[in-house]
């Protein structure tokens, strides 16, 4: 069956963002230093339109968390722009310019209602707003037999662990603090939810450690 | 120079206790499932009078971690028994038993004054009133050259490593959520103070992060 996999990248402290997020700083104060260690690979930047870039040990770990992916879900602060309705004038179209990095179709979790948006690279949002299963259910079926990703925010992702639905998560843990931010696993409970450790690849930069059902 | 060297059990969740902790429950409720993968060791296990034991990727990394060690600093709440002044008739002395597994000098932080307390086996508890570098201090000087191990909990920890007062520290993350009690890195800053991760050693019961001064 299509898996939801879930992957992120978390300060040794367990902040997945840092504080005061904003428009001009979506990753909060200090977050960018989770992603140093994804931002120089060659595996990242291509789809991302950018050239050059490391190839290294982190390398087939991102280059897997790729693959066979059919369709991404995410939440709404992760889709960003402001909290509340969608502004009927100038809707905010997410972060990523006209042609986002996904190419399939993504559902955005939100409370308020809207079309679909139709980007150009094969991306479309889809406003889904009647809760976490019924999005995991229609991005299933975009899928077309893949995978779904499951993008973030913490708060996507804390409902989608809670409620067990989570079947691949690989955490890329990174040797530093934050110190404040939003947490990853606030309100999840205290278990992983069937999710145990399957594999870990340890570099300098950054610790990546899977976890799937048995 | 004698190095002050911290390590401790941590979920991935942050935690390096569960919630609820008592004389009953030191490590608060779940806390037991931090240590499992260290009670099973035979390394672990002789020094606490206990037979049997495996040995595993873990044993080369608990084994340095208990060398070259001639004092010990702990918090009071480590150190245990119940908040506030000393029971005058029956004074707490440690969970350890007549023969705790230090055998070198410990010193406890507290508010409340007290008597040493020697053990048998070697090990003397002196309590320190005056703060967390005298405690240092005078571990380092009853070291004879040696290095001194801050054994937590965390309160303790947190306030050496703020003061960037940590020359080593190793972080045994297993992995499993606690969901409540007490974090290792409330209040610690936004970065490290100085230490990187320079080595990294990865088991399924847990992954050990040992970090340095470079």
């Amino acid at each position: 069956m299509s898996k939801l996999r879930f992957r992120i990248s978390m300060s040794f402290d367990g902040f997945v963002a840092g504080p005061n997020q904003s428009v001009e700083n979506p990753l909060g104060v200090g977050g960018e230093r989770l992603h140093e260690w994804v931002v120089a690979l060659a595996s990242w930047r291509a789809p991302h339109g950018l050239e050059g870039g490391e190839v290294n040990e982190s390398t087939p770990v991102v280059e897997e968390s790729l693959e066979n992916i059919g369709a991404t879900l995410m939440g709404r602060n992760m889709f960003g722009g402001h909290p509340g309705p969608w502004d009927a004038e100038n809707p905010w179209k997410g972060w990523w310019g006209k042609n986002p990095p996904f190419h399939h179709p993504v559902f955005v979790l939100t409370h308020h209602a809207r079309e679909p948006l139709e980007m150009d690279g094969g991306t479309t949002f889809t406003f889904v707003t009647d809760g976490i299963e019924s999005a995991l259910e229609q991005a299933r079926r975009a899928a077309g037999g893949k995978d779904v990703a499951l993008a973030g925010g913490a708060k996507a992702a804390q409902q989608y662990l809670a409620a067990g639905l989570v079947d691949e998560m690989e955490i890329h843990l990174v040797p530093t603090l934050l110190g404040g931010g939003e947490r990853l696993f606030e309100g999840v409970g205290d278990n992983l939810h069937g999710l145990e450790l399957v594999r870990t690849v340890a570099t300098p930069q950054v610790t990546h450690l899977k976890f799937a059902r048995r």
